[in-house]
């Protein structure tokens, strides 16, 4: 179905369109027909936007045509966890609580930013139920395989964001991290993955969950399609109250040429991350001639007050309906909603502390380095169903946990950018290159690194031509 | 005790002394021999700092010898409600729980900013214990009782610190402002009082109590004086997270040129509101040509949010020492603080969206208009020992409901000066003069304005001749 004509990258798409090598309702066309074959089997949509798609495409021909200057992004289909409201669709946020609301009247913010710079709207993703899980076994629609082994899971909660991009269905995705929702599935689909300060990208229109730590993010297959995202999101929105007023600074044109002073993270991210990703990041880490490891010993109280500050927050939202339509709520999070909602008011109030106290501390190790170096998930892609993983010989539950090492870094508000790689096994585990507030720059500065080294793996989207599952894997572990 | 050669504000104490009409050393010798004499019966005072203040005298009275340039507040004694740390002194806030601490290592930022202003300190003022309170019946040190009638309460939380000035003691001091603390206080006591803009003035180096919602204020005998002592106060501190690095903006200097759009607050601020209370704020409207009346319905609601919001952030605060010094703790505040901090963390969360959503109608209210008027208190100063006071035939609770007027604006961040004036009664409440969020210099016009047409009214200090009961009223209410 997919013709050889069309590039998968999303500069290169927007490129070939502006010399013509095809239009953009041909392109449109057939991205709407890859996923509608195909994604049956990754279930990463819940929605396609095909008329208003097939209306961008026209109006890009259109200007094209006229011989106007095309935007950047011209012609590059993309498609958006499905929190993002977008005008005329009802905005799900994964759940079917939120079925018989309204369709949205306009466009989130960074849905208009990336229309704005020529990328066309395809669809709607797959998310965990608001957004509170890192499996996307949703329970509503069901659960969004891994194009690279449909027998595993593609992470979450923007486990369809990642999913897509992976399965090659569209080069570029918006999803949300609060606690490692954009790095989390970015790892086990093996795609790149951006989450930026908190209060650098507009919130406004998407269905919130945790006001004080969501952030939201971008996938790509590499790294320049990724930075000219996340510099087509950047906008100073009155609306979204978090949103920072600090100038906006591109990362599209960032060079190579500094030197980079890096630290690879160990202590409680190398106590809590398999072999695979232990490798992984020791080889990243050489790549950036990381000379020192750094215990960040604080890690584990972070991630403690963000467990906190989440479930209250996220069981304050939600509480209504909690209460008046409790088994309509995705069983796998409700209770932890309902306890959070419940928590002594003063632990939320003491984790909020806890978590101002441990970013001054983390702000003075960024005195010494400029980027840190961590795996963002334990192990690679789990099986669908697992209940347990196996890190280092402790048996850990798997949906708490498969956030263990993003969950501190978000919490705390940090820059990263998620680059994939290769590991032993044959599936792609992605490593964190975390920078200071605001120095987006760097974090994408060490993933060129990584990019150019010829370390980061996105590994070839499937073409999914047998019935059969579809793995990069030996598949036998 | 008091010679009459020294003026009693504190502008006129600067002069005075720049003109060399008395040296700094006579003017604090005679200030801490006029609090040692009467203050037994005002109870203002927790502790004199006289070997400092004498110091700085003697540094001032050098510093005029050698003719050089003096600061613009030099000379004037002041004193600060015992939070706010004071270098070798250990900082009570109210409590006997902290009396074991360590002395404080340096002076707070405003204490810093009184001095390098020229300002003496010569002490620490009483207070409710840890701020939690209207009325400064501290259990620990007695309580502060109204100079213009000693029978009466001076208000709280910074009563001590409206008494000094009320008892002229001193021509300034500082206190803090959660839900009222500066207003309650300077209502009763009938002196100025200005709470700024949350994130105005630095917090650093003072005990917190609600770090979401508090405010460091100012007290004197005259708007000059207040102006000048908050524009002596204004500093970017980096210490502090909330303050904000918006440029500072004096208010000394503002003129009575604009016209002044202003309404006064009806609806909940007249329902609860005494007769007292409402023709006061009737005179101080009319004298600023308010045409209009209006109802912000929202008000109880802010009310609400700060109530939850107060107890669960001191309570969480607290929580160590009320498990294990329990009988320590002030008996009217502590079981507050313990089902404050064991709210459910969903109700507390609640209450502060509700607060920013309130925040922002409020800021739609103030595009109409640049000030709203209000009274400050619903009653002029209780009863020492009254549990109840009486508004408009209801029966209100005193302790919580003193700050029925004042609370639902901390809330929101608005910036208040509360100017006394003279009711029928003979005792003193002031009008709370609220502007938007960074104009301080609206309601100091205002308040100019209210001067000017000699409608406000500090009550003469009273001279504690005769060992009774001294009073401004008529004394048969």
């Amino acid at each position: 179905m997919t013709t050889p004509r069309f590039p998968t990258g999303a500069l290169d798409i927007a490129r070939a369109f502006a010399q013509h090598e095809f239009t953009s309702r041909e392109l449109i066309e057939a991205t709407l027909s890859r996923i509608d074959a195909h994604d049956a089997k990754v279930n990463a949509f819940t929605a396609l936007t095909a008329g208003r798609a097939l209306a961008d495409a026209d109006r890009l021909d259109a200007l094209r045509a006229q011989g106007a200057k095309l935007p950047p992004l011209a012609g590059v289909p993309f498609a958006v966890k499905n929190l993002f409201d977008i005008e005329g669709v009802t905005t799900l946020a994964g759940s079917r609580v939120l079925a018989d609301r309204a369709p949205a009247s306009a466009d989130s913010t960074l849905v208009r930013q990336m229309r704005e710079h020529g990328a066309i709207l395809v669809g709607a993703l797959n998310m965990d139920e608001f957004a509170y899980g890192f499996t996307t076994e949703n329970s509503h629609v069901g659960v969004c395989r891994n194009p690279h082994d449909l027998t595993r899971i593609a992470g979450g909660s923007s486990g369809g964001s990642a999913a897509a991009v992976a399965a090659g269905f569209v080069p570029l995705t918006l999803g949300t991290d609060t606690n490692g929702s954009v790095r989390v599935p970015a790892s086990l689909c093996g795609v790149f993955g951006v989450k930026p300060t908190y209060g650098r990208l507009s919130r406004h229109g998407t269905y919130p969950f945790v006001a004080s730590i969501d952030h939201m993010g971008a996938f790509a297959r590499s790294v320049d399609d990724l930075a000219a995202t996340y510099d087509a999101l950047q906008y100073l929105d009155p609306y979204d109250p978090a949103c920072s007023a600090r100038a906006l600074e591109p990362v599209s044109a960032s060079t190579l040429g500094r030197p980079l002073r890096v630290a690879r993270l160990g202590g409680y991210f190398d106590d809590n991350a398999g072999v695979d990703a232990r490798e992984m990041a020791l080889t990243a880490s050489r790549a950036l001639n990381v000379t020192e490891t750094v215990d960040f010993a604080d890690a584990a109280a972070a991630r403690g007050a963000a467990f906190l500050i989440t479930a209250a927050e996220g069981g304050q939202l939600h509480m209504p309906t909690l209460r008046t339509r409790y088994d309509e709520h995705e069983p796998l999070s409700r209770d932890r909603l309902i306890s959070g909602a419940l928590l002594p008011a003063a632990w939320v109030l003491q984790a909020q502390r806890v978590r101002a106290v441990l970013r001054k501390r983390m702000l003075e190790l960024f005195e010494r380095y400029d980027v840190l170096v961590a795996p963002a998930t334990p192990v690679v892609a789990p099986r669908i169903g697992d209940e347990f993983m196996d890190v280092n010989g402790q048996r850990l539950a798997m949906r708490p946990n498969l956030g263990l090492l993003t969950q501190p870094i978000s919490c705390l508000g940090l820059p990263v950018v998620a680059v994939p790689m290769r590991t032993a096994s044959g599936l792609p585990l992605a490593v964190q290159l975390i920078a200071p507030p605001w120095r987006e720059d760097l974090a994408f500065d060490a993933a060129r690194r990584l990019e150019q080294a010829q370390l980061a793996w996105c590994p070839p989207a499937p073409c999914f031509d047998a019935a059969t599952t579809q793995t990069v894997s030996s598949g036998n572990d």
